[in-house]
């Protein structure tokens, strides 16, 4: 019962998830409770020091224990003050959460995006536990990434490192736009989103697929019917591999990391997306940034946020 | 006459140059020597051990002071045991030079490659002082780069951090095939080479220009050509500065630097240069990863590399 413990928060627009880690990014309690969105960004500030409160008070541990709170946070933030500029998911516009909470909890108070807090949980306590350089990127809806860097979480100047999903990779005569503005973005090809679109234009333009007699088709149906040897499947999943792989070789001949694990939604797909981004990787990538590097899946799953958001404590500057 | 003192040294094929640094990054004094390559092996790690001595014996400053010693080698190196695998322009094979000067000259000795080295001293002394994030590019014979991250050279998994020349950015259309075996790298471009390259074709294929009356094109005099006026001459510097840009909003994605800075002779060429690549960054990059971010050119010329050996004392793990 002794040694330090870290609170890690994962803000959601419905849900609040707290969790109590050790010094090796093991979790050792959650707690869970309401966000509370719809009643104001008092509320919602409460309800995140409250549940830190019952997380401890549950838990066989003492707030003495505690070092600091880390808070994975979705939207645009001030990393340095520890301000929420504004939200999508949630009624924060500069929203100074580091001073309250700090104030309220009398801890010291780290807060980082959603998306890197992940990737930090991953490398600590996950799939990249002990690899002090690894990348790591969250396949969803859109590809988010995180960067760690000697095992901490790098943000950059302005804490807009790591986003691999704006990468503009895709040539322009292939290119789409993505929602950032800009042309080729690797989410366009190799998100969920970009997967189910890339297949819903082969439908559409008639291609000979077995993806033709679905209804609102998914990424896990492209996934599905590559496995079971369908052409247009398997020409879209590597089209989305191929640009996965790209990035990889790119990021290996910028930041030469150790290790990349891929989490998210779309990871799940398994060796049918896994084997031709390797092929790609180890194909295009220069010996000495390739050799003892590997690609893995992610291991914690929904647990990543929480435990990236108390290794932000540990990972401070 | 107080305070801690780091030597660096700068291993050429040619001249073996030291120099003596204050924690600023300040150079104090400096020592110049030949090489001696073609005495063999034993007789270049003497010479870089009698020129360390004679250099502070030079100065108005003690061995006492001296915190240890950094080399920036030429060649593969093995980062770790300090170890020049392989080397162009050095007869080194596996040589152990860290435990070679380490045991003559009883200071611990940290080597790094010389175009890192030379980013480390930019970043350090130079143009990128006081900016802990910061992105070097050499543009010579090659493009060579260092990333500088919280204030430190990072080299990455296996030392391959920064190889910012062997950024894959030309689409397979128009890319032709790099001496490192892949296809379409920014050096093909970016480089003095590229550009004399791009000169040639030109003029072999005819395109009218001022360039058809010059014998053995170097870049400068595309860049004087460019700056007069020339069409042809306009149209290559463009596309060298058009993909030095689009790798710098690509690294602006993923490691968001705070300033990228521009060194080696073709930097020289100024606003001709700097200007379209400017351009290209401010409307490529996402506004959080651009604003308060800027390119400009480096300041140290030749003594980046000797001020940067000694930096890698300072800024070592």
């Amino acid at each position: 019962m002794s040694g330090n413990l870290y609170v890690g928060v994962d803000l959601g627009g419905t849900t609040i998830k707290a969790g109590l880690c050790d010094e090796t990014g093991k979790l050792l309690h959650t707690y869970e409770g309401q966000t509370g969105s719809g009643r104001g960004v008092d509320a919602i500030l409460q309800n995140i020091a409250a549940y830190v409160r019952t997380l401890v008070a549950e838990s066989s541990y003492s707030m003495d224990q505690v070092v600091g709170i880390g808070a994975g946070l979705p939207g645009f933030l001030d990393l340095e003050n520890g301000i929420v500029k504004f939200s999508p998911n949630v009624p924060f516009r500069n929203t100074p959460i580091k001073q309250y909470l700090e104030q309220e909890l009398q801890k010291p108070v780290v807060i980082n995006n959603d998306a890197n807090v992940a990737a930090l949980g991953e490398a600590w306590g996950g799939a990249g536990a002990g690899i002090p350089n690894a990348v790591c990127y969250t396949l969803g809806t859109g590809v988010g990434g995180g960067i760690i860097i000697e095992g901490r979480l790098y943000s950059g100047f302005s804490g807009m490192a790591g986003e691999l999903g704006h990468m503009a990779l895709v040539p322009d005569l292939e290119a789409i736009q993505c929602g950032c503005g800009q042309m080729g973005c690797l989410e366009t090809v190799s998100s969920a989103t970009g997967i189910v679109r890339m297949a819903n234009d082969a439908v559409y333009r008639g291609d000979k697929t077995s993806l033709q007699l679905l209804d609102n088709l998914t990424a896990k149906d492209v996934f599905d019917a590559a496995r079971a040897g369908d052409e247009v499947a398997l020409r879209i999943v590597n089209r989305a591999a191929y640009y996965l792989g790209k990035s990889m070789t790119m990021l290996a001949t910028i930041i030469n990391p150790q290790r990349f694990i891929i989490g998210g939604g779309v990871s799940k797909a398994g060796e049918v997306l896994f084997r031709p981004i390797r092929e790609y990787f180890y194909e295009h990538t220069a010996a000495a940034a390739r050799e003892d590097v590997d690609i893995i899946p992610a291991q914690l799953g929904n647990d990543a946020g929480v435990i990236g958001a108390a290794g932000l404590v540990l990972h401070m500057q």
